[in-house]
């Protein structure tokens, strides 16, 4: 990466990486279609120092990078974007799982779509209630990197509820119509792989494979920087699902501090009451250090901006 | 600068900052007292890409650098760490600021220590109970650079509500016992000017300035870099007010993407909730962007962890 100097991993937005490779200078460089997509922050970097590189290959479908950090942990990036380190990973993880886990009364059957670090899984099964959560991923390298750098978010690959499917997420809800009592899509951004997770016949697509009462989770981007993206996708899930909600939860290590969460329903309902209310007793039993209760609730409320922006988006043509 | 490449600017964690320049190559530098002290965040560093450099010079107290950002407006720098950005800043400004004036009743007398950008005093003027605000600001040119480059923020120095004070606030504030509804203390981090309104005496005098009712907020610092400087904080400021609580908000451009607020009030009550509610009508009204009544609840409900580390603050010796 060599910007920087020597021992730092610095992530810019895709557009402007591009256009530094390309040495095009200063504030010349076009925005490209991606910052519309969601998939830029044009104008901004973050960086972590390295203490050591541990793997960097590229897979079938993305650059893939681990790296041991000074201060954060090990860090999983997916052509040059950060998925996660091990020091603020559970916000993101937790809230992306507990949000629709917790909505949900009684969730037997659960699918991940994508999720290869193995986090959301980790979540998921901290519900006693899960009979079977079924993890469809498309690059298995994610999946092999993460149990060797990051065993505490791989940590259930071998769990006896799990059916691992490596495979595209778009063909198998094609095939499993009806199944599943909550549906969690943790993509990376939608550039790449992930592109097709963010639109519209997705949606239609998750809601035919959620059972009656079947209610999903997606990562949805940050307020600060696609508001835009944010409202076009509540929109069209409006015209799909009878609940449609926005959360979000502050995670250090993406752009903006912030990652937020499309929760959809299948029937008319609040998905910001839990269905099953924790103690704190059964907070720490269950291993949780960012999701309780009572943030559930708070993380559906919005500042003034976004309420505004998301309330037009309702008004949207169905 | 010149660490990246030409035309951005990178915020370094000040020890970081100190080892780079020196030459101290990868994790060698040792950890400075600042660290233990919250002024610190190694290991990390965020980057904004600059279209010019507006002003740059060094005043009495601090190295003061505007320039205005591709993506961001014009940012406040001083002493090399990110004050404001015209993009992001109505997030801090508004609850740093309607936190302790919606918790209070009838807020006549409002006292601001620092704030010297304008931006607090523009939201505390948006309250028509206000009498008269003073600004204690030490740093006079903070202000004349925040008139030329931060309009929108430092829109109100002409006020005739105002009391301007340039000097020192712990000087000013133990000449002024029992006069304010609310203190605001809107200051930087605690290294170089600011430390000592981190302090257990500054809250003492806090209290002392306080009339019978009033409420306080402070600059808290983030809980995901902070969490220990924040207990102690906590700590001792239980042992001076009868009541301490503790809120968040996401700033995407400071450290991590959060800041903290610390509410006291000097009577036994539960400042998460507002003595004056809002409707959307009355938020439109003011011009609040960030800030809502249901908002002002959700900001001090914390991650667990969070929870768990300033419920043992609280068992600090008073």
């Amino acid at each position: 990466m060599d910007l920087l100097q020597k021992g730092w991993f610095t992530e810019f937005s895709p557009d402007d990486l591009e256009a530094i490779k390309n040495e095009v200078s200063g504030t010349k460089q076009l925005k490209s279609d991606n910052v519309e997509l969601g998939g830029a922050w044009p104008g901004q970097a973050f960086s972590l120092q390295i203490e050591k590189v541990l793997f960097h290959e590229k897979s079938k479908y993305q650059d893939v990078l681990v790296f041991k950090s000074r201060t954060y942990g090990n860090v999983l990036v997916l052509d040059g974007i950060i998925q996660c380190t091990e020091r603020d990973e559970f916000s993101y993880q937790e809230m992306l799982t507990h949000l629709p886990m917790f909505a949900h009364p009684n969730p037997k059957k659960v699918l991940i779509v994508g999720g290869g670090d193995g986090g959301i899984l980790r979540e998921v099964l901290k519900h006693e209630v899960v009979e079977q959560v079924t993890m469809c991923e498309i690059d298995e390298m994610v999946i092999e990197v993460s149990k060797k750098y990051l065993p505490n978010m791989a940590a259930q690959f071998l769990h006896p509820k799990l059916n691992l499917v490596i495979g595209d997420g778009f063909k198998f809800l094609a095939e499993h119509k009806g199944e599943y009592d909550v549906i969690i899509t943790d993509s990376s951004d939608p550039i790449g792989p992930a592109e097709s997770l963010f639109g519209k016949s997705y949606y239609a697509l998750l809601n035919d494979v959620l059972r009656d009462g079947g209610i999903l989770s997606s990562q949805a981007e940050s307020y600060w920087l696609h508001l835009d993206l944010i409202s076009h996708m509540i929109g069209f899930t409006k015209s799909i699902f009878p609940t449609v909600q926005y959360a979000s939860s502050p995670v250090s290590t993406y752009p903006s501090g912030v990652m937020g969460y499309l929760i959809a329903a299948k029937e008319a309902r609040d998905v910001s009451i839990p269905a099953r209310e924790l103690s704190d007793d059964e907070c720490e039993k269950m291993g949780l250090r960012y999701y309780n209760s009572q943030l559930h609730r708070a993380a559906f409320v919005l500042p003034t901006f976004v309420k505004k922006a998301l309330s037009v988006a309702t008004k949207l043509p169905k």
